[in-house]
């Protein structure tokens, strides 16, 4: 059967916001139910994981763990999924898209210089993320978003640091990042315990996680101070109130607002999904077959 | 001998450019040729070192090594000299002062931070720096240059890589030093070998060492960038000739003319010196006695 193939998205591309994750699992779960494969979504991730690593976790739904494995070739190197989204429903994600330039390094390249050239990176990958792995799925089990919080702000930091330690470095965040990590902080100072987590995956954009019930106290601050800007018409956007009373910095106030383009409100969803009634051409326009 | 002691210093304070380090440096030398203690400088640097850890290498001139030491109560953690100034007198340092802002976390304080909470660390600490301490004394016994350049660039990256993975995370860099580094990997890359090597203590300012034969490869392509800012009169710097062939990234030049307020041109130099002859008072002023 000849293929024609059309992808197309509605993220930005090439920003360290998993564009390439989304595609390739899309491509790879549309070929499956064109020819009717009867593999899992955990076989399908296998395969997913030859375009782009993490796109072997966007196969699945909810909370999803990508397991390294231990054969030489990488054949049990595959998604699981740790929850269903209906296990913990309230998790929102306000990801904050701080340039959607092109990436200085495209991830698959940096992180095969990192894996090459960190010396902090054998710590790392032998001791430290499979730790976190562990707790990480025990905090997600039990619901316990301080301690999701706290591994996901500590393990973002982690990977970001054996960028810097690879040779030549690898720099994704900026000052733009770096304030909003600082108002995360300050959010969850005052609160008084962890409300808001940041993680930035190979760029500089955050992706600032909270529950539900923090709506106005996380993402009503952000919505306050970036009220200019475009993407809070999206998904769980519209309700967020905004909130004044967030007491972030002023110097990162106004790194935030002269370095962030767009929001998108965003939070645990499903897996890839059939949509045969909205085929499209190449420029996205509905075709009719 | 009641003493009135005054503490003056031509160099940016609490900017992370080793203020205090020269200041106690010169107290504990001071006081020490007032009583003519008879002891070595290194037996020196265990008092200095109490002050702040870095004192312990300004009591010499040259090339200075902080040694770890094994002992628990710390009386074997002493700087030695590495090569006297004779050695190599044609290294250079051109300093460039991003920020003279008090940093957000005193350098003392955020390597106790580090040293209790970065996973990293420990890694760093008894496998990385112990091994490169041996290639970069190896590196200046020889005048290798190359070598020299790559261990100070790695281990800086390797130091912030850590402070990023502390608890709360600690930056030092920001946009103006990431700049100053793409600048320095590209002349770098033009001169195909390492002609130019960057470092970062605890601050967003950067260090960044050359040797007199590649002057104008180097500072010169600062000295262009940077003419309109204030310091190319000072020591080595007015000899620079400016280099309008740099091929420095139009963004780094933008970021770095914006953030960079002073340059600061120096070299490998002596240790303390007496200047019984310029006494001087609260303000630096002249005092006759």
């Amino acid at each position: 059967m000849p293929l024609h193939l059309v992808s197309v998205n509605n993220f930005p591309t090439a920003a360290g916001l998993a564009s390439s994750a989304a595609g390739f699992a899309a491509l790879v779960r549309a070929i499956a139910n064109l020819y009717d494969l009867p593999h899992s979504p955990t076989e399908l991730s296998k395969v997913a994981r030859q375009g782009s690593g993490s796109a072997c976790r966007s196969l699945m739904g909810g909370y999803v763990a990508w397991r390294a494995g231990t054969a030489k070739d990488g054949s049990d190197s595959v998604a699981e999924e740790v929850a269903p989204v209906s296990h913990w429903p309230e998790m929102r994600a306000l990801i904050l898209v701080v340039s959607a330039d092109k990436k200085g390094v495209p991830s698959t390249a940096g992180m095969q210089t990192t894996v090459e050239t960190s010396t902090l990176f054998p710590s790392r990958a032998n001791d430290i993320v499979p730790k976190r792995m562990a707790e990480m799925e025990k905090a997600i089990q039990e619901k316990d978003f301080p301690t999701f919080a706290k591994i996901t702000m500590m393990d973002s930091n982690s990977f970001h640091a054996v960028c810097l330690d690879s040779w030549p470095p690898i720099h994704y965040l900026n000052d733009v990042s770096r304030a909003a990590m600082n108002a995360v902080e300050t959010i969850n100072k005052r609160a008084g315990e962890l409300v808001a987590a940041y993680t930035f995956d190979a760029g500089p954009n955050a992706v600032i996680y909270y529950q539900e019930k923090d709506e106005t106290t996380v993402a009503g601050v952000f919505k306050y101070v970036l009220q200019a800007v475009g993407g809070w018409d999206s998904e769980y956007g519209a309700a967020i109130r905004r909130n004044e009373r967030g007491g972030l910095e002023s110097k990162s106030v106004m790194t935030m607002k002269a370095g962030i383009s767009r929001v998108i409100c965003t939070g645990v969803g499903g897996g890839p999904e059939q949509v045969d009634q909205h085929l499209v051409d190449e420029r996205g326009r509905p075709v009719s077959v």
